[in-house]
């Protein structure tokens, strides 16, 4: 029997990313784009999925989006972009457009916990339960799964903006955050990077000195994560972290930070399988997002019982 | 009918508390006695209880125990207060020593997470899941409830020791934790406060400047476990909680730190009603080791239907 079919929406605010897949060994079709209007960009989803869904050949829709998000179901303004930074898209319903125009079940998430789902069913973070995503480019968030479902509290999570140790003997940057100036993500996003130097992270040496400042600010607030959360896998992707050398440096200053008070054979032996990057590269958003369709089609499968 | 009647030990490194109870508003018998070696600690309990299990009148016990302490059922060390710096106590198997003296159910948590659950259950948490309950004191921890079930991952939550901005101009002290000098529990905790003032924090008048700095501690590390845990009422127990003046100074400064970044009535309008002192005063954990034994107890009732 051939594997159901599935569209996922990595919604970023930089690119747009769908596809249409059974899972990350069949992806059928793809289609990336950059993030410009809502109107132009969400309909360009749409264009890309009505045949699809038209002819009946996917059964549903998985979305992970940028935010921050309105997540809950009860709310006037569940699946709507809240107040965003990014231009043009404050207050905008994605999932109300989006299951206007595509008569097809769709599920709505934040991009960090389809992106753990992902991870978590497909990727680096199989078995792992509980299990944390991070991701740090542009803007820095985590997705943290527990029975395999995103945490949500009174509000969504926002570990991106946790205040952390800021070194200012070495680093007298004062953070980019407009809300919290010096947090993790004032730190050490992408663009507090950039603003450091004045040009991308990419173009930076690994040599630079830098690059051990950045890792301690990253390792400060996984240490944080680990005593607060305790997951048994971390998996941590972004823009950023496509530096690779950054790994080795984070797992040393994370074993000198916690300093064997926790002891876990993970930590202290096995740090280089503990925190790792993505093990579905840069497609852990959008097949997160099939994961994403997969479930809520089979909560309808249930239903239907 | 009756109410059942349980035993709960507060086994803390300071003193033990056990009661003989079916809730808060019925407790049979009560002794609190200081903590010295396991042996006589131990025997003391066991004694407590012994005419209560022998005639059937309590139908299980709950221990909520400082550590740190061995949960995995799976470990041949369950039970066990594992490497602690308390003298004679590190590889104490606590609860198969009250197992053998006693022969009844009896259950088994660390501290913070029995004391959370007894104000989930009784106390100013009720209703509201997740919930977090933090002890500021000789040491200082957390147990967070999700389902109201405490979070156990890897390892138990140990959110005492995450690392915060240390406000190193006006308070150069270096931190107390053997482990990490200036984590939360090495600036914030009692001995920290005796350390810097050469007398204990209950004789620090509450016009010194230092409140502020302990507050602002405090408040750093609540912001992040907000936006990490995202619990819908955060409990905070323990000694130097009971200078209460403290309380308002948090909710100041939390609402500062945030800073509008997440917009939720009871953060933003509500916080002397989000950040509380624990319902049941100082029988949080006696209590809460009640509702321990309470759970053992349903449990067996489940497993005989």
């Amino acid at each position: 029997m051939p594997k159901r079919l599935y569209g996922g929406i990595e919604a970023g605010g930089t690119k747009f990313v769908c596809i249409v897949a059974s899972g990350p060994d069949h992806i059928v079709d793809e289609i990336r784009y950059s993030t410009t209007s809502p109107e132009e960009t969400l309909s360009r989803a749409v264009q890309f999925f009505e045949p699809f869904v038209t002819s009946g050949q996917i059964h549903a829709i998985g979305v992970g989006s940028f935010g921050p998000v309105d997540l809950n179901p009860k709310s006037s303004t569940y699946g709507f972009i809240t107040a965003t930074p990014k231009p043009g898209w404050s207050h905008t319903d994605v999932l109300g457009t989006l299951r206007k125009a595509l008569p097809v079940n769709i599920a709505f998430d934040m991009d960090v916990n389809v992106a753990a789902l992902g991870e978590y069913l497909w990727g680096a973070s199989q078995g792992s339960d509980p299990s944390l995503y991070l991701t740090i480019g542009t803007g820095i968030g985590g997705g943290y799964l527990f029975n395999g479902v995103p945490l949500v509290g009174m509000l969504n999570l926002e570990m991106g903006h946790v205040r952390i140790p800021h070194n200012l003997e070495l680093d007298p940057f004062p953070g980019n955050c407009p809300f919290h100036g010096d947090c993790f993500e004032g730190l050490a996003n992408g663009p507090a990077i950039e603003k450091r130097f004045g040009v991308a992270g990419a173009a930076i040496p690994e040599d630079d000195p830098f690059w051990d400042i950045e890792a301690e600010y990253i390792s400060s607030a996984l240490t944080n994560f680990i005593l607060t959360l305790s997951p048994k896998k971390i998996v941590v992707g972004g823009g950023v972290m496509q530096r690779e050398f950054l790994f080795p440096k984070i797992h040393r200053k994370v074993h000198e930070l916690l300093n064997g008070y926790v002891s876990s054979k993970s930590l202290l032996e096995e740090i280089e399988e503990y925190i790792v990057p993505p093990g579905l590269g840069n497609q852990s958003g959008s097949l997160g997002a099939i994961a994403l369709a997969m479930q809520v089609d089979d909560l309808n499968d249930d239903l239907r019982l």
